[in-house]
């Protein structure tokens, strides 16, 4: 199967007010992320390379201290192992990109079948 | 630099019709493309693992024969060395990932600077 149709797949609450549809391939994961406005995600860092693109809306990022508030447009890229941290400015549908597989991520869509 | 602005980064041509703007991590390379309608990318295959989102429009992707047309809301995952090809139904937006980095499409980029 190569298409993977990201509204057929069922949500799962990965902190309060990110709502996510994970799809995991041989190499990568991708979350396609809705966010409520005001919701922050707490200082954490993995060994994925990740990156992030928005949809919609508008979201700050905080890589290593610094700032980054971007809305569709941007690419923002986190290397392995960086400590970062999200807060939605808006509304937001995000799309987050980890490189190798999110192992911890692939167990909560497996739990979820 | 955490944040890649696509709209800054000069496009290229990488065949007729399919202008791309490539952002190159450690581990992937992205390449934000605007095709015009009609434009076809003959038969391929490389050894990076690849995903490809539609942004706007609508698009044919034939992999392994099997052709897929697809709008915003799929991702489509194409394996390592399967063979691909695609056509612009509309004028489209669409973003690859792939991994690892395209060596082939680095180049591009440096050659461009």
């Amino acid at each position: 199967m190569y298409e993977h149709k990201i509204a057929d797949i069922r949500p799962i609450e990965l902190s309060p007010g990110y709502s996510a549809r994970l799809i995991h391939t041989e190499r990568m994961s991708f979350s396609f992320l809705e966010v409520k406005a005001g919701s922050a995600s707490a200082r954490h860092s993995h060994p994925q390379e990740q990156a992030a693109m928005l949809l919609e809306g508008e979201f700050e990022l905080t890589i290593e201290g610094e700032p980054i508030r971007f809305g569709p447009g941007s690419l923002i890229v986190i290397p392995p192992d960086v400590p970062h941290s999200g807060l939605a400015i808006t509304d937001c549908k995000l799309m987050d990109v980890f490189t190798p597989v999110r192992e911890d991520f692939r167990k909560l869509s497996e739990k979820q079948k």
